[in-house]
């Protein structure tokens, strides 16, 4: 775990522009850290905006000794590839910035934390290598510890991976927050535990223990009013485990479903068709809710993600799924999370 | 792997008749090696049935030397205690056996496959140490490859954990086996996986590759016409997260249902009351449909776990469950497979 008021740098090298940047972009967008700069040799001098599609104003910088100079104190490697290895390219700038005492936020499957251990200075022990991704400790059975409590916590699910559940559940949390409300974001997957500082690296996670973890996320939490517990997989998905885990941990007492726009089947299994969302949520509540054996979830709105589409598709598509459901509909992201939110209350 | 003609000592020193000897009696019961003799020096030149309250007349020896000298190859630990470790006081014959020769089979937690390596003898190629319960390989992410196969495919699923799924899978494979249909057992399980030799241990699997480990399991077994599944947890219970990989992967075409025969709530979390049977019936079929994404899976029969009834009250549970749900019902061990055998013909 990393400092709210620890400053800083995304290390990018290569990869401002690549497919894989979601890492660094998810924490651009809503790290509570101060990020002082991007670090990317291709681009250095201009900001990220004038590079990307993004809105950030954060400036680009040549190397590690010129982020340090900035104050620099945290690297975040900003990049998930597929396969999650450390590229070889990365490996000079990273055991610089450790020998220069900055810590390193690494979400690789690649665990750095023994491999450069000896480069940490034994008089600085502020200084971390911290693997997002590796599960920290042994947790109990769970036992539907969280049905006791009396917040509510509201499951970001999906009618496939990768749709956007840690967007949608960020931006309504976001929103939430702005109302006053004692409101909490639970991370579940690698972007984020960066982002928020803390949570469990679920897909890392034993059958086992899947649960547990959950359970135990969520009891930690319990003093907030609303939580949100950032959703993975989808029970539509024949390759997710993931959602049952999340449910059973967490013992939500709110959904919301969220979707891809363009999508009619999944994207990776073609032949596996987005049934009718009413069917969808029945299936999601009718799991939540076990026969009766857990609380009650209540599915309270649709995020729709709709970056492929332009805004009149993007109503259309809001306006179609609106009208199947009679459930409030929207992009948070591109037409603000109050819609949603608003139902929470 | 262990091949089917090799001979088995079970290991059970000072445990014959303990609470955690499950491993040890699965193995008596359902194994295809020949079983040479238990090791158990506290009921030394009895047989088991003598000693316990179980059907097998397998001779007691006193040491693993004794055990050599019956003609045992393969020595398998017979114990499952909670926390899976390996007692203090079994290191010796441990060592002793792996001295003289034998092959280790040890399905704890402990994984003693590098602690002992250096105790195999170089020029004995076939003497291993299997670590049942370590994850062999990496798996792809599943793709609901099974739905497009065209055998039957009998995923056992529970009101609970620890009711008999196992047990219940083996005795109506064993009967289906015997009506001469080409048929396999697939072990997810230590106790399973020692049994049949092969299997998946799927609680000790990543959340992330379980759907992809029963996928590559059931796609190993696609030449037989029936193959079951075993199950393990429940979509009921709290802590259990294994129902929906074992769904997913498998793509089952027909549920068996287990129960214990004593129970209206689960056994570790006591405000859980088991729902009425049509509905679990239901909320499993309709996981594993996932609103029309995959095969329809029919629940054929239930079978109740009777053992701690005696016959009368057995007969009343059996007979109040099948006018309730209308489905063929019975203990399979004490009354039999074929009742529920017959409804997957």
């Amino acid at each position: 775990m990393i400092g709210k008021e620890k400053k800083l740098a995304i290390y990018m090298e290569g990869n401002l522009d690549s497919i894989y940047a979601k890492m660094g972009y998810g924490v651009m967008r809503y790290s509570e850290n101060p990020i002082v700069c991007v670090i990317d040799s291709d681009y250095s001098g201009k900001k990220v905006n004038e590079v990307i599609d993004q809105p950030f104003e954060i400036p680009i910088v040549a190397s590690v000794g010129k982020a340090i100079e900035m104050g620099a104190e945290v690297m975040v490697l900003g990049l998930a590839p597929t396969g999650g290895k450390l590229p070889d390219t990365w490996v000079n700038d990273v055991e610089k910035a450790l020998t220069l005492g900055m810590s390193l936020v690494n979400g690789l499957h690649d665990l750095l934390g023994e491999r450069f251990a000896h480069l940490l200075n034994t008089d600085k022990p502020e200084q971390v290598i911290w693997d997002v991704r590796k599960p920290l400790t042994d947790y109990a059975i769970a036992r539907a510890r969280a049905s006791a409590l009396t917040n509510k916590r509201v499951l970001m699910v999906g009618t496939d991976m990768a749709v956007g559940k840690m967007t949608a559940g960020l931006e309504v949390y976001k929103w939430i927050r702005e109302q006053g409300i004692s409101s909490d974001f639970l991370a579940t997957g690698q972007i984020g535990i960066t982002v928020t500082g803390k949570g469990i690296p679920l897909d890392a996670i034993k059958v086992d223990q899947a649960c547990g973890a959950v359970e135990h996320l969520v009891l930690e939490a319990q003093d907030k009013d609303i939580v949100f517990i950032e959703g993975q997989g989808s029970l539509l998905h024949p390759g997710s485990t993931a959602t049952l885990p999340l449910m059973r941990g967490s013992c939500p007492t709110h959904l919301i479903l969220c979707h891809r726009g363009e999508m009619s089947t999944l994207r990776d299994v073609t032949d596996i068709k987005i049934p009718p969302f009413n069917e969808v949520i029945k299936l999601n509540e009718a799991v939540a809710h076990a026969c009766g054996s857990f609380p009650k979830a209540k599915t309270v709105g649709i995020a729709v993600n709709t970056s492929k589409l332009n805004e009149s598709e993007a109503l259309q598509v809001i306006e179609k799924i609106e009208k199947e459901t009679g459930l409030p509909v929207t992009d948070v992201v591109r037409f603000g999370a109050e819609k949603i939110g608003r139902a929470l209350l």
